[in-house]
């Protein structure tokens, strides 16, 4: 049979912690009480096998690995997050840590059309980490964001987007938006001879997002960005597998990751759903993820996986310039890192300091 | 300037709550140091402002309201969600516990299309609480889900819906599922004279959502399933707002994977995004969630909000035949009780099983 597997971190008493993961695997699957299976179809194939129970090594608890059939997911989307943590993710003792997939699903579902290569390609930035900041914040006119997207175009950077906060505002719309940053891009390269990549954010209801990507390609951007949980996966999927001509970057807002572990959304399943490049929060930043998590998650995104692209790793949340040199230590030459309120802490400094920033990175991994 | 509320709670020492909570502010709207913001429109109108923070009066730390320019919120079902708790959702220390809208975002979000009178004119049971079962489990065929809907519907039960696990397997197939059991349907009801109301749930990407419910409405269905957190929240708005034409029944999975408190979650935003009908899981179930906030978000379901219809409340998740009493007692008759494996815990008694939960329900208002 093939399976795929889901490991829960259940916060239970010892002594309970068989139970609760048969009652996990059957959550996940039947949901009806054992005795009401007579199939031999459903009891054999279909009702989720627990495969192996342990402690966990260091916040208590105990960690169970799940099996499922792959015939229980459809080979659709909605349904694979169904069965890895529909029902389950309303049991306040129950996490989920982790996904191990076999070929067939990961061919299913894809993963990145573009990669690292692919986003690398777009931006024409080859053997170094690349730059990126947003142009923010919202409330800003069209007319302040493209100011603002020019000194940092000025300064070097190689990437810089939309907020994630910046929809189809009356003071911004999304369409003078593109229009004026793609032609603030252009002026600057010719003026600077650096060719920056604009990312605008898509945002709304399928219908819309599928509306504004058609949009930003017909106008020549070369990448976009989309926050996966606040538009849904299943959506972010169709968008990346049958809209998207251009790389995707997937911004983690509403990802809550509290119940699924940040290594597991952010590092296996945005990737798995599409994402070229995947924007998270990183340790020591003012969210708080742990070091290791981060590593895991970073691990995660580009490790071999069945012949799926890697995805590029993007820190964010609050770094510093002046700790660029430890985050790309830490992330390696793969790695896009995104600074964004920092740059903007003085206003009067913004040029000065997005030069340190562009600098920092480019010269870090040189001899 | 029109304003919404969101209510967060922050788990923070004392002393810190005050800049905790002006940070939150700042997150889900500029997301800039405030030393960033030099344009007068940002900082006045963009920027949120907190306005109460109250000690938690239960659970310790703190309870901070912040109010936000709809402007914010662009009027997009994506974008609202991702001011009310984008970011945030990544801070492990805050949790989102409650909106307040104005008639503004009401209007644009809409709410239900049909509510409680439209469900109930669809299943065509007036003045009591309606009945609800599941066929189930997944992996049964085509065939074995028909039967069993059958023995449902013999018994008397008002509505019969697929388990929200049923996809588009290759064992019992969404289209075929769906003609089969509407047969069987007209079936019983000529046999009994009882005219039970088959509910599909449907699951996929926006294409694949989009055309079930286009062939289930064609095929004549009353009304129809989907899980809000998983397709995403915004493509189940466009879903019930611009291509459901019967009433739209709201599952909570994956509802647990973000930090919202369930009567914030199920309670407000699945009707304010136009959930008819909304299952939530009961306390003292095999869920575990306080009465208090079944109280509350039974509550949020049919409270006045400006004009929205009201959604009718569902409890669910392990609720036994001989606890409908009291749970109708809790819940009122503008509900629907739904029990699933309950009445499958032995499969030779299911048509009896089932005839008790459908008269405990008839009877249960009567004197």
């Amino acid at each position: 049979m093939d399976t795929f597997r889901v490991t829960y971190h259940l916060d239970v008493e010892a002594g309970n912690e068989s139970s609760r993961a048969e009652e996990v695997a059957a959550e996940q699957t039947v949901e009806v009480p054992r005795s009401a299976i007579r199939d031999a179809f459903v009891a054999e194939e279909i009702l989720g096998v627990v495969e192996e129970i342990v402690e966990a090594p260091e916040e208590g608890g105990f960690l169970a690995r799940v099996a499922y059939s792959v015939e229980t997911t459809a080979l659709d989307p909605a349904q694979f997050i169904n069965v890895v943590f529909g029902n389950s993710s309303l049991h306040a003792d129950t996490r989920c840590l982790d996904i191990e997939l076999p070929p067939s699903l990961l061919a299913a579902l894809e993963g990145p059309k573009f990669g690292i290569s692919g986003v690398r390609k777009a931006v024409g930035v080859y053997g170094r980490p690349l730059t990126c900041t947003a142009i923010k914040p919202m409330g800003l006119s069209t007319e302040a964001l493209t100011d603002l997207l020019r000194v940092f175009a000025r300064a070097g950077i190689d990437v810089i987007k939309d907020d994630h906060g910046l929809a189809d505002h009356r003071f911004a719309p999304f369409e003078a938006r593109v229009t004026s940053c793609l032609a603030a891009i252009e002026q600057v390269a010719d003026e600077t001879g650096h060719h920056a990549t604009y990312v605008p954010n898509l945002i709304g209801t399928p219908k819309t997002v599928f509306r504004q990507l058609a949009f930003a390609q017909e106008q020549g951007v070369r990448a976009v960005m989309v926050s996966p949980m606040l538009i849904g996966l299943p959506t972010f999927w169709e968008l990346c597998h049958e809209h998207a001509s251009v790389p995707v970057l997937a911004h983690p807002a509403f990802g809550g990751a509290q119940r699924i572990a940040p290594q597991a959304l952010f590092g296996k399943i945005f990737r798995l759903y599409g994402a070229d490049a995947v924007i998270f929060v990183n340790f020591g930043s003012r969210f708080s993820p742990s070091e290791r998590s981060c590593r895991a998650l970073a691990d995660g995104l580009v490790a071999p996986w069945s012949g799926l692209q890697a995805s590029l790793p993007v820190p964010a949340g609050g770094i510093a310039v002046e700790s660029v040199g430890s985050v790309l230590d830490f992330y390696g030459p793969d790695t896009m890192m995104l600074i964004g309120g920092n740059l903007q802490v003085d206003p009067t400094l913004i040029p000065q300091r997005t030069r340190e920033f562009v600098e920092a990175v480019r010269d870090h991994f040189d001899d």
